[in-house]
């Protein structure tokens, strides 16, 4: 069974990149009906790499799977008329905005109170005060790269994943549920600013860190020991590269056993007067740890260390490439990902909802994204009661466009005009 | 004005290292009562680094503020059931947990049932079936670290940001916020799971990461260069380093021009036959054309640097030190960090809720996190209607415990007690 708690919610969004767009992606996963608009030939990101043998987006297909997709003119008035219309359309669910929109066709919370009094817009942005900024940019001005990589480095590392967009997306939708609860709670709209600075900032100090960095200092690079406890990768014989993880006593005394170094660590304990159960001192003596336990690893091929280090309950993991995690992902009848049939680019790995709901089941299937413009008809027709007349008026005049598969079939006179 | 949308809530919080704490902090930085509830002596994540100088654990600190604080032996009968009845006590914002326990001492969905047919439960796990994982397996599983680090390195980069970590604790909160949106449309309740190693598949999934590499392949180390499109890190004269990076036509036009080597690129453009306004021609020329712009960065200091890419609309930043993005926050009046009091530490830089609601300020204010066991008093009576003398019995009998400042004002009877 599939469980849709959102489903009583109509969200319009109208943003790029990753954050704006993952934020869409969690309400439609649990159900809602999100209304992605785009430029006709779509926004800066319809093009992103990853790219398809087809040439078509994997970013853009992974990014939008279950949205329907309108492509509209917002630089027209016009255009914008309508989008704000859809954003404000009537129905205790609807009257929801999510964008990242900039400059002069901005659509402001003001644009959507004139049509609708509870309005909620969660507007996603670079820094608070509205000057852009990436990922990229946040992440080297909050300082995660700095401590990233080789101890024997003196350079910053980017990490390649996009987490603060990943997390802003995931704020920014968690703040709309926010604005949702209180809109029906009290019948007020709520105008809601998420910006990517913000969340790193506000990230790096949950952790701790500024406060660290206060009164501790700088943390410095240290590969990729894992902090205040043990942690590190190892290569076997068959020069793969295990993460093994220690923070618990108990997690301590399993990779000692299996190891047979619990007496190495014994003697070494007496010999420093530490002990090793603290996380704490495993940290300090990360390296001895390390060298004490490597020989062992070195001399074993992945699959003569696998069945030792789960029957002894060793916290680990061997790193996979991104196709081996692939693999494994679809060899696993219970994952959240599964082959979609993706207009554009055809069978394609896609993932669905983390969340599960009531059981082992995924709440949300991975399915397919629409292709730019599916739904611009229906949306039209249904959110705003347009007719066919009317909507084959705003073709004609190409302040609304179809998906190519659509104009065939096209309930409008587009045929006739495409002719002409 | 503070906004606080969640303030209807009642949560109980038992859990424990990122995941679970930074699901309860997002609520209680909205105004959710969230009562997280410890072992008394704290649970493992009690003393995690970094450390203050005085010894207490700025990660824990950062990580509850503003929840209120039970200490709890749920290990026993007695403990078990208290930690139940206060997961299920009356009100339509109550009745719900978010937890990471494991084994015998776990709470259950069944348990809460038994007491509260709509009960919410929020469980966070390592792997759906229940295996443990943590951030650093769960990422080296899948594929990240591989894609991290220099093109030169056959080595994995573990990320220091536990990125899925964070993401998984705000997937658990938009999970119990449409829990409690399904509970007031329809009565009913929800078991909710979310596991780390499903939100880093679906993470990854959604950048269509999965989907290229099944179509193209593994993609290889790639240094601090974004990928698809162009920017990387520049040294400048004076020992620093930048993020620069041209996503848009109009930023790759930005950097070219006060670079002045627009003429450099369309010379290269005409002899290669390329057109870098494209960005993946960008992405695969980026070491050329990092090797053409890293002279004119390499002679000039960052604060000869500062006001000529600003003025020129070029998206940069420097890599900064956490003691510099910590400074930072501390001398920008609107920004999400602040000083707060925090007992046992003393000031401590905090951050709030990144975000913005209804104008400019922050709608969470940092505040200080509770000392274990400040409020086991308040909400045993509060919540569970027990008198100062059950209180006093469960004191007695170490079920339950008081932080050190309490002990001395309790109302109960634990001065004469513990001179007993």
């Amino acid at each position: 069974m599939t469980i849709t708690p959102l489903s009583h919610l109509h969200v319009v969004e109208c943003a790029t990149f990753v954050a704006g767009p993952s934020c869409g992606l969690a309400l439609a996963q649990m159900g809602a009906d999100v209304v992605r608009v785009d430029l006709p030939g779509g926004g800066s990101d319809h093009l992103r790499w990853p790219l398809a043998r087809s040439g078509a987006s994997l970013y853009w297909s992974n990014l939008n799977k279950g949205k329907r997709s309108v492509a509209l003119d917002y630089r027209t008035p016009e255009g914008h008329e309508l989008l704000v219309d859809l954003a404000t359309r009537p129905g205790p669910g609807a009257g929801i905005l999510v964008d990242n929109l900039v400059g002069r066709h901005r659509v402001t919370h003001e644009d959507l109170l004139a049509r609708r009094a509870d309005a909620i817009s969660v507007h996603v942005l670079g820094f608070p005060d509205g000057r852009p900024a990436v990922d990229y940019t946040v992440n080297a001005a909050v300082g995660v790269p700095g401590m990233t990589g080789s101890a024997t480095s003196s350079e910053p590392v980017n990490h390649v994943l996009p987490a603060w967009d990943l997390l802003t997306g995931s704020t920014a939708a968690l703040g709309l549920l926010a604005a949702v609860g209180r809109r029906d709670q009290t019948g007020e709209g709520s105008r809601v600013e998420v910006a990517l600075a913000d969340v790193a900032l506000s990230g790096v100090g949950a952790l701790g860190w500024l406060a660290e960095a206060e009164q501790q200092g700088d943390r410095p690079q240290h590969g990729n020991h894992v902090y205040g406890s043990f942690g590190t990768s190892f290569a076997t014989a068959d020069d793969h590269r295990l993460m093994v993880v220690a923070l618990t006593p108990g997690q301590w005394r399993a990779l000692c056993a299996v190891t047979s170094t619990a007496p190495v660590f014994a003697a070494l304990e007496d010999a420093l007067s530490t002990d090793l159960h603290h996380e704490s001192a495993r940290y300090e003596l990360r390296e001895t740890i390390a060298s004490i336990l490597r020989p062992w690893f070195a001399a074993r091929t992945l699959e003569e260390l696998r069945g030792p280090l789960d029957e002894a309950r060793v916290l680990w993991s061997p790193y996979r490439s991104m196709r081996e995690a692939a693999a494994d992902a679809r060899a696993d009848q219970r994952s959240v990902a599964r082959d979609v049939d993706q207009p554009g680019v055809g069978p394609m790995l896609a993932t669905g909802n983390p969340l599960r709901w009531d059981g082992p089941a995924p709440v949300g299937d991975a399915v397919a994204s629409p292709e730019l413009g599916d739904d611009t008809e229906e949306v039209l027709a249904e959110s705003l009661g347009l007719t066919t007349h009317e909507i084959g008026d705003l073709l004609d005049r190409e302040v609304v466009a179809l998906a190519p598969a659509r104009r065939a079939t096209s309930r409008t006179t587009t045929d006739t005009r495409e002719s002409a």
